[in-house]
């Protein structure tokens, strides 16, 4: 089947997009190839950590890195985060974070907006990370961005798809790859959201809080293929109030 | 990984056991291919068709053939359905299903009960198809059950988990194989099912009711692998009220 | 608005039926009062308390009192019990109750046939707490119930309605008061329940482990109440995938 | 018990807030006050319909109207309607809804918090609609809000509380009356938001589209009552993954 995921130009066939935040350098490998990701996420900080250890010596090649505006509290921040990362050879993909709460860790809409439409001009592939608000995924569109990523919950809480009816109607509405991001927690939420059309899904805590992290990055992986299948294949009717026997044949036994 | 599902003594390693009843005979063997199946429940009427055309011919050899007790309504019927089954070489195999009620199709506790008991002494390896009920499913394990089939929803319903509480009650009290079984209609809730501690899932509305069978029976394999792998990962924590950053380096960019 | 329960040939204008077990004598009136009760649930056992307290001393006069077969392992020990109650003086009704799992308190539904069956020939006004099975209900039906009294969920743990789905087809196929009993936590689920087209809700829990019970039974009230107008209102459709403005008037400011 | 709503300085006792776009003239008086409500909005076109009937003539002397700002895409024309309110003598409360997507209907909310500002700034008492996005509520705050009217679902659809952990997070996170406004189909969902801390109900849609008007608008103000209470009263404890019995009395018959 050829089903590509496209971003930005990129062809992906994983639809699976790995945080690396919460992961020590000695698995990221391992997470890597059990969850058959092609795309990991990076804070610019942690690319840059110098020391003897260096992430990216840990990270496979053909993997797309995509770095992270982690820590910018406004739209200016994000920009020059990115910038650096272009400059430290990270490439022109970026995921646009811009936070200015610190318990929710809730993206701020308008300085993503604003962020994503200068580095959108500049080259950058923009993926902004969002609160799923379908006015601002059109105004994130007409700034250039290759993807949104809504969040499904809170940050790194494991809470699954709160956000489930907004996201949907982004993916009704917006003609751009549709990136669920934090709060999926385990594999049937991420399978959901891909029946739903959802084109990818982002994790990190979800695995890193597993008690074998590895498993379930396989785990992950396989959902996320079951449920673009499961979406491609198209859904069978519900039944409102009542059951249908499987077959045609049933009846009474004397009958 | 050596993790396989044992029902009265059998070993399998496929957890997705599907129903007959709605597919053509034309479709039958892709689909046991597609999900990977190792079992597959039959009418006795249709074992039985006669005709040019036998269903037997269509499903693949080593694929375990599971009778059902459809038509019966009490447990005499059930009984002397799974009499005429064994005599036919359908194997020792039987699923247990009696049902009085022609609109939800539920089945009756008490008469399954009563047929298990029967059927276990005569040596059979009984699977009821159940409603999940605590204390029945406790009878089920006296009257000399190998599995208990509770229901999600009324079958042919697609409607999911709707027991959610009860079945996981089974999984945590009962010392059998639990197989979910009726009214599973997306693979997202097989999986959710599965990651619950379920150790198996039976569907055949689901995957016959959508666009593209193949597909969507591939989509279910996926599924019920993922549930499995992620219970014996163990699930991550969940944050009730705030986020928590993925990465331990994450702080603002000027701190 | 003439909108009574009927329960057994009497008539009720209260709609909310309070249990009596987690309250100290005390405070039993004050509860009664707030909550507009007019059936109240009471233990064999403490209505015999005896010693120099008696709990019908606090349960104002014009009150239905319901004596529950609490402690029956089976049938006899219920029947046993009703009689004891009948012989005190505590009138007719029944609330059998017939519980033999200790972890999660379900009610054994084949021995409460058995129960209402013969409670029912002897005269009384029998109300069986049951486990949500539709093909059980029709046989409380047809042993002469009064009225049925499913659970929401295990009792005493304010889970709210998990077993929402089998309480509606309850209260589409069965021609008996449903009594909603065990498992309501908060007012909103006991309006959602009334909504659904439930006869009266059964509580004590949900009162008892609030931090001010007068207030709480008060909610209850106002809830159940409120549940039971809308039932009768009749609910407006929902819309699936759009909004739909309030006003026939709305329109753009220059339009 | 004095537990009044105060917004802008003015008390409230009913916690209830009507909509007025779907009714006709006719029925706007009995429905005000069946649902005993003190407050209800209104479109500037309809308060200037002019012709022969007026709008304003079927409205119960004391009750507080508040003119929307229904039909602004931008807060430019937000501002000028609420001015053109005020000119007319619809006193000080403006309800600012800036909407520029026609299908869903969803406010705008950067430009909600543009219109704010300024209208804030001459001295209205201005109760924002808005996308529950915490951010966007601390901004409001800021920019002088008297309140935040955060949606509950696509306005007019009746789908409930589908934004009910982020409008639970408003609730915990803003000092200011949080009125859920939009969406609520039914009285146990009001009753629900309620309890969960919000201050007040708006809604029309959910009373409009009943069979019995008047009777609807009496539930939405029973169960606005009912979750007040419990909210004040404080909910019990859930259990995970038992039972508790009811009666500490409770033990098997023999024991």
């Amino acid at each position: 089947m050829d089903d590509k995921l496209i971003i930005g130009g990129h062809e992906f066939d994983s639809r699976f997009i790995l945080g690396s935040g919460k992961f020590s350098l000695e698995i990221i490998n391992a997470v890597v190839k059990m969850g058959g990701a092609e795309m990991i996420t990076l804070a610019l900080r942690r690319a840059n950590e110098g020391g003897e250890e260096n992430i990216l010596d840990y990270i496979p090649e053909n993997i797309s890195l995509i770095p992270n505006t982690s820590g910018a509290r406004n739209a200016e921040e994000a920009v020059r985060i990115a910038r650096i990362a272009r400059e430290m050879n990270c490439g022109d993909f970026v995921k646009v974070e811009v936070i200015r709460d610190s318990k929710y860790l809730f993206p701020d809409n308008h300085e993503t907006v604003k962020a994503t439409e200068i580095l959108a001009k500049e080259g950058f592939v923009v993926l902004p990370y969002m609160y799923p608000d379908l006015n601002v995924a059109r105004d994130l569109v007409n700034a250039g961005a290759s993807a949104v990523m809504p969040l499904a919950a809170p940050i790194g809480s494991n809470k699954g798809l709160a956000t489930r009816d907004f996201i949907k109607i982004l993916v009704d509405e917006i003609d751009l790859p549709i990136i669920v991001d934090a709060g999926i927690g385990r594999p049937s939420q991420a399978c959901e959201a891909m029946e739903m059309g959802v084109d990818a899904i982002m994790c990190n805590t979800a695995v890193a809080t597993s008690r074998d992290v590895s498993l379930m990055a396989r785990a992950f992986k396989l959902a996320i293929e079951s449920g673009r299948a499961a979406y491609l294949a198209g859904m069978g009717r519900v039944l409102a109030g009542k059951a249908e026997a499987s077959s045609p044949l049933t009846g009474f036994l004397e009958d």
